[in-house]
């Protein structure tokens, strides 16, 4: 999974019908630190995210393994809302 | 899903024969800000998108969920023409 | 799909037996401008492409969509002989 | 595979229903003489893997080939601790 | 599929279960010219590959698609042993 920032939102009305209702969002990612790098990508929103939380993102065949995604032509989900994480014993981020 | 501008076409009549009325577009991604960078994927398109629209795209086993590409060798498919992206709050993009 | 073009071929003997009888070729990835970049992969053949060629590959499981590749180890598979692509109006590549 | 150093936990209480149980930890890619590299991936543990371990991750569809991970929305676990490596006849790490 | 070079072994034995009987390879990554490159993979041996012999890679779910790795937790296996590859004409690797 790769961790990531919840930095915007997409909008899209033409779209493959199968996708209607499901949100996408941009998420920067971030490292370990919790510093935004330059990389992004383009999540459906299984969780309710909103802007500025911290996520994990799953990418391929795994982004469709949530009821939200299945089946739909979706490369990357939102699966979880992080709360915290910590490096070597030291807290990097608290929600 | 990656974001990406339309910015050509690939044409190819020797091809499997399964793929045949398949429109395949060369997408240009861009960043955040929508500016364009120096990667591109040729992508089948599964929304009708003409040259400038800004689309997202779906790679892997997720490009072979529409009707269009389902069981068929294509890796990256235009699933969503984009309409607006706002980040921090911020509008990028309108079509 | 990646956009490339085969420069040579890789011959083994010994290999997992479902393999035989497919020829695997090096394409080396050009830019939209049909420049050769540094990135190259090795594809299974399912068209008989021939040096020089340019050709759009597909990686993944999308690579054993075609009747050649099914079911069988392989990540990369030509899938198309490319005649003609088109940047911003302007013609990049004729065969 | 990769290969790769546990060095942290990521914690998520609103998650996939069917994450629930399934612990998460940071591991940052090494290289082949064991140094730590900027890259990381967060991973399910399908091992019960402590901090400081070298452990190998398997992604994409196949970080869901684990009876922990079957079916859910998870793209990278760690499927091996590993005790030693050695490249060109030397070892470059022991447990 | 990728081209590389066997230059070691990672043991483990502390794994899932179903990954008990698979030797797991450290392949480096060569260029075209049969260069090392500074990325490797860490591969399932399908092949009884050797120390020093060139071979392609498959990743991902391809990677499964072998007797020895079917539906286990593995992303790369080595599905061929290299006899020769050539490129623009010359010969650049003969075993």
């Amino acid at each position: 999974m790769n961790l990531g920032k919840v930095v915007g939102t997409v909008v899209s009305t033409r779209k493959e019908p199968v996708l209607d209702g499901i949100r996408f969002l941009l998420v920067r990612l971030v490292d370990t630190e919790g510093k935004e790098t330059s990389s992004f990508v383009v999540a459906a929103d299984a969780m309710g995210a909103g802007p500025g939380e911290l996520v994990l993102t799953a990418a391929g065949s795994s982004a469709r393994q949530t009821t939200m995604t299945q089946n739909k032509p979706v490369d990357n989900v939102i699966m979880a809302i992080v709360d915290t994480w910590e490096v070597d014993g030291k807290t990097k981020y608290t929600k």
